[in-house]
């Protein structure tokens, strides 16, 4: 039992053609359905429903992230035990959000709306599943083939942290240690992966981005050409992580919200030993080859 | 509770010294540790005792796979419906393996030896846990960051995917299908990767190839300049293969094992559509550059 | 004065539209005209009128290679030499010749024809003069950058490379020779590149193969990608050679022609100093990787 | 007759040893010699005696940039030209200068010292000349192949690109075109290759930087480690410029000179159409992936 990957990421945009038409065009991803006041978007490698959802709202911002669990039976368990933690938990009924069965939701610690779901509808990868070939002929823009992990940020980033840990079992890959010996950032993980969640220092209830996984250090600089040819506005990168050590890029989407292309890392074990990270080395740690954060990647979120 | 990862693989040379040398030189793995009649070696990105064992025998062959199990109880628990299944077990207590505790060992249907260990000991990764570097300097050989999965051979391929599935909840990933309809190849998972252990149909207790991963396509190609500038015999590639659309290389070491390098692939949740392919696609499915498969490729093994 | 690169390679085909078909939506090559029995076509980062001139004739065979000179008096000196030389000259008016003005031509030792040409008609590269994108969206296929050389067979490689030599002023940047210490087979620049021109070993007349240059490794793969996906029949590759040392994909026209995607290499210099290949050495000299040569890559050609 | 490629940039530095550490294990170039004030560095790749040469000096500076003629007599006939344009011409008899010999020098109008040289010493490429490999193993560092170009400032630039078009043949394969239509920046190419020299506006006699030839992005990516393993100051990068369409990395020498690795680009022919950038573009035509300069790329030079 226990969560297997982040399903999806809800975020809420000022202007919802704008934002379809970046993360379809720029981006690459497909469009599976819309309803209202939302579009629902995944990547061509992925066989759910979708690994985004963009909605209307007056203002942009973060909406949820939404975490697949492997049985049905673990949404009671995780309801019983987030309650236990002292947090109200709701039931959504099969029914009431698009693309997906019963679900649970509440408020993480640090005032992200989180939810859980087991019964995420298939719709198909976009290849086919017999005799596939190894990619698709004719996508858009960058293509990702799935979504990778998002970055929250906390004021309490040693509780939070705990909370990931006692309640779901994420493991710790990573954490930087402020000057006081705090955690002032935590990457987390359950899918053997360097990180489907992580936590910086930052006002309760923000994002600071979600990103998509890349093959290939060759497509991070398809990347790199393809935002550049699309004017989109390109916040740090190419660069490499020395957290993580994956490559990456840092940019935008038209309305402000942080977008990440990755690659690379590791594969680790839940007995992978932890990696520590001091302040005094906050550069390197988060861009190797510059050595130095920029202020807008330390400021700016949604 | 369940199986982890592939931890290790066993395997029996005529040649110590000669083994060795290739294992350490050219490949790049790095030795942690000797007895009298083996060499326990490691990928640098792997913080375990060993995951390649190499032991002197009459005659080049397989010895093992050892897979890790998430807790020490998860011993008792297969052992127990690995009996019921009709297969002995035997139990081997800490101290009479090196580098780790007390395991399980146990014919698989299809012959081979497998083994389950909880308690492998930890020597660290070649990178530091404090502020670490994304690489390490002065590297031998290919110098792959870990071992990725390993390929048998059995007479009854159905029947032995159904004993790592029923027993171990592996997941299919991608089958192959001959005329009649039977699985002639699987290909299972059980750590998000597109496979760790992979079945063709050959003689019982054989053993097809063992495989690491690589970062990159551009490593694929540093592993085949360092495989020619060494003199190793490459079988296939370097090329693309259909089922899991990595990119590899296969090749084999100086006594004949083969052995190969891999990168690429998806990530599958444990919902993942299964892949089938069609015995007319086979040359595709197994290399998609080529398109058809060589005389070596289907009937060497050990 | 002198030779400046290699303008264009002209084939004969045996199905047009089969022919085009391929050359545009797998290759991506771009129809910058057609005639009654041509179609002529450029790649995308080429600016004159075409690099590949497709004919229409009863069997599938190589028609000619046209070379670009520095200046419009250098077709009346190497009239001159090639005479001289004992080779008659025909000068072929402008207007005889689509997409370019006034040309020589003539039979080299070896029997290709041989075409000499400074007034190319410009059409223009596909990203525009000003304030150009680095690349260009929406290209089919590979769409390789540019032509880079052709190899030609001959009866006599040696008295073949003196004559490149010696009239035009070809350098020869590598060799490889017989158990004799003739040479078997000889790579000619002019451009600053590891071959314009190769000779090999085989009848007079013949044409083993021309290739495009490739940018990168993973345009390398992604050629393979499309390739398979084409179901083209790949000859040899993605692997590298010893000569040049460049990395290189050998594939066939459905028709029955060699083409090669090729990258890397060095810039000689004029006085770069000669690389020799000796016979034992064929295999790695040829393809790296696998070390020795396939029967149909010695034999094929048209 | 001509130019045929850069031959030798010679920088002054303030600490001899400290440069000599980080061009020979950082940048990884093969010292071939040093006299009492200097030492002579090569790439792996070059078969002449040095590329760099470091002269201990008591300001960080710029010596000279030497230039190769394909023959003999080139020298005479440029020192005529030279001369004609105004410019005094000093010849340097053979065997006052390190590893080469007779030379001519003299000021260009933009102030640098520029020498033209045919005699080079050869003292072969790091690989053997029969039978290479298609690498060296066991180098240090970055460890490109070849010096590739150099970037000087002028007063004004479009007098300086005349003076390279005119005496010397140089083509101009990019312009920057400021606000009044003037050249606020040329590139320069004499080798098939985007630019060998590049003129931007600033003081007379300055050096912006040189630049190391890379075969591929992924080498741009393996240096952008290594250079902050080192901690090398990386001043942008890795990006790609829109002019010449290369990939880049720019960074200091410890001493303050700015250095480049660069990749990619087209291969111009003589005839290739001139690209013109206009000022409101200069972000991307600089850096394509930001789209902006940083103020310390305009402003730092030696």
């Amino acid at each position: 039992m226990g969560i297997q990957r982040l399903a999806h990421v809800d975020v809420t945009v000022t202007d919802l053609d704008l934002a379809v038409a970046y993360y379809t065009e720029v981006i690459g991803l497909l469009e599976t359905e819309r309803d209202n006041n939302s579009v629902y978007l995944k990547c061509w490698d992925e066989p759910n429903h979708h690994s985004l959802r963009l909605i209307y709202g007056p203002r942009v911002g973060f909406d949820r992230m939404s975490f697949k669990v492997q049985r049905e039976d673990d949404l009671a368990e995780f309801e019983r035990k987030v309650s236990q933690y002292g947090f109200p938990v709701i039931r959504v009924s099969k029914g009431d959000r698009v693309g997906q069965g019963e679900s649970i939701q509440f408020e993480t610690p640090s005032g992200q709306l989180m939810e859980l779901v087991h019964d995420i509808e298939m719709v198909g990868r976009a290849t086919l599943p017999v005799n596939p070939t190894p990619f698709v002929h004719g996508l858009k823009g960058i293509a990702p083939p799935r979504l990778d992990h998002l970055l929250v940020t906390a004021e309490e980033v040693g509780d939070s942290a705990k909370f990931y840990q006692d309640v779901f079992g994420f493991r710790i890959t990573e954490q930087l240690l402020d000057g006081q010996g705090h955690q002032a950032a935590v990457w987390l993980e359950v899918s053997h992966s360097p990180h489907d969640l992580a936590i910086v220092a930052g006002h309760n209830g923000g994002l600071h981005h979600f990103a998509w996984w890349l093959d290939d250090w060759d497509h991070v600089r398809r990347s790199a050409d393809i935002l550049a040819y699309n004017g989109i506005q390109i916040d740090v990168g190419p660069t490499r992580h020395g957290i993580t050590r994956g490559n990456t890029i840092y940019f935008f989407d038209p309305l402000g919200t942080r977008n990440e292309v990755f690659t690379g890392g590791y594969r680790p074990d839940p007995d992978f030993p932890m990696i520590t990270w001091t302040e005094d080395q906050i550069g390197r740690a988060v861009f190797y080859y510059e050595g130095e954060l920029n202020q807008r990647f330390m400021s700016v979120h949604t």
